[in-house]
Parts: C-alpha cells; structure tokens; sequence
C-alpha cells in the first residue's frame, strides 16, 4: 500500500477538484492505482458536468457573485454603506500605506507607469473617502468595498494573481468598543457565508501591526483597528475597527476545495468546474 | 446677456453636476454672474449632501452596483448565465481580436508587461469560453460577464480609464433570426435600466465591422454578429449575436447628468456626488 498518484494524475485529480482524502489514496499495485484513476477521474467528470448543468439551469450565477451579493445584503441590512473605488492607484497612496520599495507587499505590486499600479488592497482608497466622509456625515462611517485587488505572488493553491476582496470598516466608534465590534463583524461575514467553527486569532501584519485573524486551517480574514500608526498620514484620528476577506478562500473552505483557482476569475474554471473535460 | 461662466465656475458647476441649462447661462453683469453663482453652487452643494444622506439612509449602494445587480437579475431569468473572468489578459488573446500594433485600440492598452495587459473589452475572454462551452452545453449558449475594462483614453465627459461593462452573447441561435434577436437583447437591457427613446443605428466598429449601436445623444452599446472575420481565430462557426454596454454611461443618460466620472469608480465623487463640498 505504498505506491500513490504519479504527479500527472494528482494534477489532474487537483484540477477536477478532488478531495483531500482522494488525492491521498494509496494503492497495491501500479495496476490497481491506473485502474482507480480511470474510474475516479470518470466520477469527477461526470459531477463536474452535472455541477455545470446546475449552473446553466437553477444557480445562473458562478458562487463568488451569489456569495458577494450575500454580503451586500447582510452588510447593508446592518447599515453598512457600499463604495465602488478605482483599481488603479497612486504610487502616494500606496506610499501612505507604508508600502514602498523596502516592504515585503512592495514586490508583489503590478506597475502600469512609474507612477500607478493596481491595488494590491482596499485600504488606502477607503482611507481617502474616510476623510471626505468624515466632513460630511456623524459618526460612526461604515463602509465596505467588495472588488478585485492584485498582487504577484507564486500561484500556489493559496493565491490568486487577482483575487475578490471584502474590506468592511467602522470609522468613529468608541476605542473601548473596538475588539467586540471586530468580533461582531467577524461573526457577520462568517454567519453570512456559512462557515463554522473558525478561530480568531492575534498576529502581527506587515503592513496593519497587530491584527486579529479569522482563520480555519488557513487565513480567512485579518483584522486592524486604530488608532493606528498610519492613521497619520491620511489625518486620521479618530478611532476605528477594519476587517477583510479574501472571497475565494471563504468559497475554498465553505465548498470544500483544496482549488483556490478553481473558485476564482479565470478561463480554465467555471464556477469550481474545470472547463477541459 | 452675453456673459457667461467663468472657467474656474463651470469647471465647478460641472464637478457639482450641474445640469446642461445651469451650465449654459448666461447674464447681463460680471457682479449678477458672481451672486448667481453663489447661490446655484449653494443650492447645488446642499443637493449633493441630501443625496449623501439618502445613500446613507436608504439607498446603501451606489447607483453603478443597483444597476449591475438589476441587470443580472434580468439577464439570469431570460435564461443567460453570468461568468467572470480574468481582468488581465494575455497579448496573444488580443492579438486574436485583432488588436495589435496597427490597431487603434492597440494605443489604448494598459500594459504590465510585454505578455500582459488589462482588459480593454471583454470579448476575448467570452470567445475563449465558449469553445468550451460548445463542448459541454446544448446551443444556444447565452453568457454574459459585466466587469471592469481598462483604456488609456482622454478623460474627458464621455470616457474613464476603467469602467464596467456589460457584454451579453447568445451562441447558436438561427442565421436568419440575428438581427431579431439583437433588437429583442438590446430592449431587454434598454428596459431595465429604464431608457426610453433610444435609436438602434448600423456603424462600422473598429473591432467588429459592421454593428448595430444603440444610441440616445451618445453611444450607450454596440452589437456584432458572426459568422465574423475573427471567429477563426478562435475556432467558432456558429452564428451568433454580441452586445455590450457601458453601465457608466447607461447611468449617465438614466440620470441625466453631463459628468461620467461621477457615476463611475471614483475617489472624487461618491454615487454622483462630489465630495469636497
């Protein structure tokens, strides 16, 4: 029982998003391990095309637009007010962040000129509007963003090149309140997706400090609050909770895929389902 | 009665959404301009906070993501399936549209590096799909994506750098019911944003040939139909029909305003209303 999947077949088995325990099988026999391939990669195909059909007939819509729509709503019901941001910004902004030429995010960063790039987060355009917001209505500013951020990174089964962010932020709140409002909006997002028996976690960020995690097996979410040593130089004072997520790694864990591609923008998928079958 | 706004005023009075008959007055003295001035931006700026409030209170969403979710909503129960895709795509991909170096469109292209670049229509990524799709799914095949696209185009009144597009596709269907099927798609879309009095004109497009636009003062959407000169290059031969949308300029024309960066993806504007007021 010790021979397994050669490397061809536990990539196709990932790609047609076989579990944890099917990429792990083990077998007696080089023959045995063939003969279960065939019949295993049949099974998937077919569920993939059934999965396909589900979609073209009842869902109509791949799970990462049904999950952000869920969000809008729970979000907005809980007075949450939506914001639509460019995802093109300013080398400044990113400046603000603290994220410039010696920072670990600074790397991943995709250029258009020497002075714009694509918005490897959501935070320094929701800091901008805090500060025209913070003019113009009483405290305390909800707002979230959900949209598409970038940053280079190995694609592993953990990263995605672009991948679908929810930043939520509450801006004005007492600071005696700050980590029980986490807690609560942590809660919200999971309780709307549908997940479970999740930790929160402390850790230390690159670019937020100390930041509280949601994680279940791998993160989820990441947390900041302020005030912030950041808060500085977008005139910031007041304090604040922030909270986001990755939306295809909430559809990973809530689906049950070890295909983090699979859930996400792309040509090869359609809504988890590998298209070359 | 032939004086009129200063620059620095009508730069304002746009920024404030001023509408076509503000921002053509005229008068009969520098000193009535000035005071006419005061009291329109006033009355303008105290417009932009009710309707600040009013996302607050009661809207919580931008206008561009009501008219997104509306859009699906029709689309899905006329039995079309949403998809989303890559933003950044590869040069080859649009070397198969035929854009490259001698294109116009070419000029228009936001790079990230010699392989890669930012959608600047969502076509190549549709085609793509459906030479899958034909494999997996009974024609006609009905997708449609609404995204970000990315051209380096002069910003002025009618066009942004990135804004969102709708493109609707119907694969499959009879030759002789094309044209049918294209003014039935364009009422569907023209309908539920609620535009009424637009006109279906024939153009030649500098991607697709010959087209059927749909028109009210501006270009508000643009049809193909194959059998095309570029279904080759993606190995189609079915007929088919395509019609995409701007939503800014949908929005513009919905709500009547001269200015569509406000309704677009901003830092300047929130749901149509500056934000330095």
């Amino acid at each position: 029982m010790d021979i397994s999947w050669t490397l061809i077949q536990k990539q196709r088995l990932h790609e047609l998003n076989a579990n944890e325990t099917q990429q792990g099988m083990c077998f007696e026999s080089q023959e045995d391990r063939n003969r279960a391939f065939q019949e295993l990669e049949h099974q998937l195909v077919v569920k993939g095309k059934l999965r396909l059909q589900e979609l073209r007939e009842i869902k109509k819509r791949p799970s990462l637009c049904i999950l952000e729509q869920q969000l809008v709503e729970a979000l907005t019901q809980k007075g949450f007010v939506q914001v639509v941001t460019p995802t093109i910004i300013s080398k400044g902004s990113l400046a603000k962040m603290s994220v410039s030429n010696e920072h670990p995010l600074f790397s991943q960063v995709f250029w258009l000129d020497n002075k714009r790039c694509l918005r490897p987060m959501l935070a320094p355009n929701l800091y901008t509007l805090w500060k025209d917001l913070l003019r113009l209505w009483e405290k305390p500013i909800r707002i979230f963003e959900i949209g598409t951020c970038y940053r280079k990174e190995s694609q592993g089964a953990l990263h995605l090149n672009e991948f679908t962010m929810l930043n939520l932020t509450e801006l004005g709140l007492p600071e005696d309140q700050r980590q029980q409002r986490l807690e609560e909006l942590a809660t919200l997002v999971m309780d709307t997706v549908g997940i479970t028996d999740y930790q929160l976690e402390m850790t230390n960020s690159v670019v937020y400090g100390d930041a509280l995690d949601v994680v279940k097996g791998i993160e989820l979410g990441s947390s900041a609050m302020g005030p912030h040593f950041l808060d500085d130089q977008w005139g910031i004072i007041d304090p604040w909770v922030g909270i986001g997520f990755g939306l295809e790694r909430l559809l990973m864990i809530k689906e049950e895929t070890q295909n983090v591609q699979s859930v996400g923008r792309s040509l090869s998928y359609l809504d988890g389902v590998r298209l070359n079958i």
